[in-house]
């Protein structure tokens, strides 16, 4: 019986959460309201504040809900090209449409709304930000990264240049420049040692 | 008689800008109106629009224009400390009161508004990139940088990793942390050979 209850709990959680990202991608993040997602997807105002305290905060749970294994790195032994391959992924993902507009607009109301920029970091970026060092630490382990690369600084490092195409500089991004991107934060842009002899 | 006038329309310029700095720092971002702008400055509306679009356009020439000189690169012949010299002073300008909260309100304008976005890059993106690059470039001729850096990815890599921990980490940025990033970025994350007999 608790079980039956439990899982229609789930189950309604899920259809609020579809729900809002239909919503959200037909009428766009701005004119999203709950009670429209309460209308649609058939549940009450009051079931939909109980879980989640803003629309900000319903919206990035529903956004990441439903994508998180996607982000998700792969192990091929290779971290440059897992890398690249998740990086792809969140591109794809993150920065066009459908998607896209709705995660930026969560970018943008974390700046004005504490709460949305608090459930951004406990939900997405500090879940990433450990899927990362994971990754890249068994990748230091195995000799693929420099002995003192500070983990600590991965995401910044790894993320914070196609955040600031995106947002800043508002460029595309294309698959071309993040590997353009990886290949110049592995290689570091200091000067070379001079190759040995034979080299 | 006309640089008279021209330089009356200067000064009644630069008075707007003082103005609007002044009272965003009073009000905030949210709150500043173009009419109290005007009214401060003793100023017409018209005189205000007939030179700046928006709200978002002429707080961030405000912004800009009287802050600009802070943010050029020194040259001693030392790339990584010219480098951590100019974004120590950016980081103080721009991250931190009295215009840090100023600087990401228009940061936010910008996802929002294509006429503040399309300003700030001509009007500071695309001007510091100019700068950065034309520094860097001296450096790589000097063989202060690998020869291979492409320069086009500087802002991205210099600057985005301080974008991201500001606007999505929301983490404040030290001196420390700034010295870190640019050590990395320096150095690169991948392996280093291994260090020649003798070295």
């Amino acid at each position: 019986m608790a079980d039956k209850r439990g899982s229609r709990v789930a189950d309604r959680t899920d259809a609020i959460m579809r729900t809002t990202l239909e919503l959200g991608q037909e009428v766009g993040y701005a004119k999203l309201s709950i009670e429209a997602v309460a209308a649609r997807a058939g549940a009450g105002k009051h079931t939909i504040y109980r879980r989640w305290p803003s629309k900000g905060a319903l919206f990035l749970d529903s956004l990441l809900s439903l994508n998180e294994p996607e982000l998700n790195y792969p192990d091929t032994g290779d971290i440059e090209a897992d890398l690249r391959e998740q990086i792809h992924a969140a591109v794809d993902l993150l920065s066009k449409p459908p998607l896209g507009p709705l995660y930026q607009a969560v970018l943008v109301e974390a700046q004005q709304d504490p709460q949305v920029a608090e459930a951004l970091n406990e939900r997405f970026i500090g879940p990433q930000e450990e899927k990362t060092i994971a990754r890249l630490r068994k990748a230091r382990d195995q000799g693929q990264l420099s002995s003192d690369f500070d983990l600590s600084l991965a995401m910044a490092l790894l993320s914070g240049p196609f955040y600031f195409q995106v947002l800043i500089a508002r460029q595309p991004l294309t698959r071309e420049y993040v590997d353009r991107v990886i290949e110049a934060v592995f290689a570091g842009i200091g000067p070379k040692a001079p190759p040995t002899a034979g080299g």
